[in-house]
């Protein structure tokens, strides 16, 4: 496939330009007998639905998914399942003036220079919005992994900008617009924000994706291992520009008798792996953290060129959101989801006979 | 798959354990016409090879590889090329202890939870000798990028454990066993290695890799992005936890105003986004860091458990790399020149019609 | 994926049931820059669109479809095409009495049995109806074949249970309900359906897809040959029971001398192979037949087992096709299209450098 | 990939030349506890072995495998598994004439045009050599399914040039060296393969293979429906022309109310779905037969074309089969035991929580 499938097994395809008629995408592989309803998918399209706040973009898009086949009578039919979300919203007039020109550290120059064409209309394939269908099809898999197995896929803003945060709560992740977990934090992001939206900047930020209730094995070993999917899956977003796994990077300078986990009949003593071992979950949580970087498109004057080479100003006056990392966090949860369901359909194909096994030691972390 | 291949056009599929009787590989769809020696491929395995200094390994494998198919009179023919390196050094014995107990941070672990079973000898699949049939494949890959597209991936060790670079001189790089491309560094990196040696624990390291000469496109949004594959194939080396591309984390505290890379008529005015906007490539060079985690085999004694989960200590006595980091450099090498060459395909198979376009602006970083 | 996509780099990936909201279809890879409106589509939709004439079902579908997206300003962008067909006509209580047992040689049981449930109403995902989005993803690949490369892929009736044919004259093909090329024979097909009909039989039939203006080298080996994967998409069409490639079973008891397709620097003396040898074609006309099975769903009453394995009788009292084969000309054209264009892409991919070649000697048969 | 690869979970991946060093293969995605030995596969490679009777090929090879990882202790660890033979036979002398001229109705002209060159020697990797690896390869699917589900997969032939079988007598298949289960016809094929020696000439054949103890729910639809995979599979062995699942292209002159297979609580009454209903399988017998072509390779002179499209006699006086179809029932029963393992997998992948389902009513056919 030419890159708009993600999945083995629990195969997601996706289409859909930002300004076009609508979103789509086909699920493939999801088991029969699951209950599942569009308000399933609805609640995660809201969480990262634009304009809910004055933090985001204000572009105002209803985000209404529709399930057009695969689920009979409330549940899963093991047929392929169709998603649709039709285009409310599409102001193109805000946008026909970078027809002819690329905005800098954007995809127009590469999507121009690659396929020789491109629908310039909010930057068509490459917007954030084609994300949306990512979120409506992580909804049927974090829907499956929870009632299923027990397995919660959640995420957390863990800095914003210069600001990082002290605790996580995940009581208060959903209590303020920026999926911040540490509640001490949150007016001093607020201003940041405002103080940002003033100066027609933007800003970058980290989010981290944890999965608990994880069963040991998930993972195949040696190129479509647990972490490298999980990598593939995340620097696919839109913006992310870094992916760690666990300790991360702190490991380079890390000395292996202090940064190993040890083993103890009660669990392990630490979890600097982040929940992965050899490409396999461990049982332990399973912790991701990302990057992403400022959206390019502000309203400050930048350097670029047109279609011929000619030195032009880019202004993007459209509506965009000065820190694309804070939608990010549904989009990140669903992207691990979408990769545990494939790993655990992976794993359940050539380990049955012995996927049941139990953990020879817990995977509390004491 | 089962996850022993990589590639969807240009495909490496691999299989070997540490102490099996040979490890090998098939690579599926190299181009015909491309002339390839065993030669080719031994230059990149010996830059690998174990127990080359005293910072190393001290097992001994002579990694010589054969072609045994795809290659007639001297050049490859289209059909699959088969690789085979024998096992020659397999000291058994000195793995036997750990075969009831799990080393701690070690993939025995999860091995034995997933699989019910484990080939325990010198961590079977899980060893990084698996990495050599990495390093013959990418070779392949690595000629065909140079010879037909001038399209040259090189890497250099940028940090080991405390100890960073100040200087890339691409000269110094094979003059040193670390590869490291600071002349400054080399004897700092010597005496804090012996040190290391002599204390029995281990360090981790960060390496980059970097592509020269890339053409504008390749990369398949929207999952299969040519960063996001990268990420894929670059986590998936044994002890990485960690990939950025470009600025990657810096990004998370700049603002956008002064992070995006501008255009003009004579090239990029930076190249923070590491040679890919939108997941397709630039024409910018292409860089890429990986963080790879202090080996978990050392001698000094740990905390684990054995196959019934009772408390062990656990000492590893075998022969290992005080810093994994430093020979995985023509390993991360080899998986970014197979991930070029897989889009190089891929891409050439959807836009052959437009992919000679000639670049708008010049690939060079003002 | 779990079956439902088909192509490794022109993928199509389909979703819909017989009675859901819609039936739709994701084509991912297909090339930018061609020209492609709901019309090329309408157009063989058209050809398969039931309640045409008095010898198929008498559902009425205006089987519209929409492009949702890969398509700006007339031109596919390089992006994923969404397609959409609504259903309209949807009288379940047609189908509500078998809601409860299976139908005879009918697909109902497998697929209660696989999934544990199933979407009754008029076969949901095994309905015939399924293929309409299969003719209008091949009209996609058609236009490209015929449009950048010259190949046209068209199919006729060869046989209509007793009755064969003697000529085939493309002109006739499209001027009867039957898709026969043999203008002697139009009127005895037209008796023959009436007699079946007021017996309320149904009956079998042997279709002919032939693709002319083909170039040499497309097919993979050694799994992938061409004749291959036109076997495979040839025999996942509903009802299809045999897939014979040129001269097919005559082959058996033919002896070589006789039955090699001899060459002259004129051409070949004759197309025994159906235009593919080794799995490669030739550059002669690709020739398949193909067998479908008399429908299962008739008024006869037939005996069966419900949901409990108790003996019951059924009869199908739905609007259905006394001879499926008819309608299944533009189906097979499609698959075989989608097969060609997959392949298209692939020896592009691999053989760039080489796949112009001019042919050693011409394509025709003398 | 480019066609080396068969399967999407049980993958199964080779290489090798006629005349290359060795011909090899990797399967992976084995479940990992089977017992599995090189004897095990070596019973099938001495089937399929050259140069056994003299209606064979007199050309002599050991076809001695050798695993060379994936089994640890006598039982598959669930890591991928390496088969080598090594060629021992290769008398190049034979085929040097052959070198620039293309024999009639074989791979030369085809591989030759698509790659731009081509191992000339014994056909390379367009010869029936090949096949040595899928039937190593089968012999691992053949065991896990027999063992672990009792689903046993066997082959005979059904009809040699114009001597067909009027019995099935599985005690008779390997009592003879054509596979014939009707010892009623062994002295006549005997006859008539040594006159066609006499005469030089080669003939064709047709195959059966039949897969007993099926479960229900092997199959996934739209696209990769058991019979469709059986179909790739099958078609895609060397000189196979066409393929029918249960009654074939018998079923194009029947009638629905004779043809459909009526279901009765003790059990199906017939079969002519072949063990296939909606592409699932019905727990019924599965039934495939294949018609392979009379090989191009003869002694009796063809007219042909050289490299530069010259007019040219070809004689071939390599050591050929004449009559390709005998020593292709283990292969046959090989590519029908991947396929059948590989939907097996993805079963149970998807189906997990329902693929115990116990069937309706009984597989037998009464």
């Amino acid at each position: 496939m030419s890159g708009n499938s993600i999945g083995k097994l629990f195969t997601v395809t996706t289409f859909g330009e930002s300004h076009g008629l609508a979103l789509g995408a086909i699920i493939d592989g999801c088991p029969p007998g699951i209950e599942i309803s569009e308000q399933d998918l609805q609640l995660d399209l809201d969480r990262r639905k634009p304009g809910t706040s004055r933090y985001t973009t204000q572009r105002r898009e209803a985000d209404v998914v529709k399930i057009l086949s695969g689920v009979f009578e409330g549940k899963t039919t093991g047929t392929s399942i169709g998603l649709l979300i039709e285009n409310t919203d599409q102001r193109s007039k805000d946008y026909g003036k970078i027809k002819d020109r690329f905005r800098p550290m954007h995809a127009d120059y590469t999507y121009q220079q690659k396929y020789g064409t491109r629908d310039y209309r909010g930057g068509g394939r490459s917007s954030a919005r084609e994300t949306a269908m990512r979120v409506a099809a992580g909804a049927v898999a974090k829907k499956y992994l929870q009632v299923c197995c027990g397995i919660e896929v959640r995420g957390y803003l863990s800095q914003l900008g210069p600001i990082g945060i002290s605790d996580v709560d995940w009581s208060v992740v959903e209590t303020n617009p920026f999926f911040c977990p540490d509640a001490s934090k949150v007016s001093e992001m607020e201003e940041y924000m405002q103080k940002l939206r003033k100066s027609g900047d933007s800003v970058g930020a980290k989010l981290t994706v944890v999965a608990t209730g994880m069963p040991v094995g998930l993972g195949e070993p040696v190129f479509d291992r647990l972490d490298a999917d999980i990598a593939h899956a995340l620097m696919g977003i839109n913006a992310v520009k870094g992916v760690e796994i666990g300790a991360g990077f702190d490991c380079v300078d890390a000395l292996g008798s202090t940064h190993r986990d040890e083993m103890t009949p009660e669990g392990f003593t630490s979890n600097n792996a982040g929940g992965v071992l050899g490409g396999i979950s461990s049982g332990q949580d399973l912790i991701a953290h990302l990057a992403l970087k400022p959206t390019s498109s502000i309203v400050l004057p930048g350097k670029s060129v047109d279609m011929e080479g000619k030195a032009v100003e880019v202004i993007t006056t459209g509506r965009h959101d000065p820190c694309v990392g804070i939608r990010a966090v549904p989009i990140a949860e669903a992207m691990v989801a979408i990769v545990l369901m494939d790993h655990l359909l992976r794993n359940r194909a050539q380990n049955a006979d012995v996927h049941s096994t139990t953990p020879v030691i817990p995977a509390a972390t004491s």
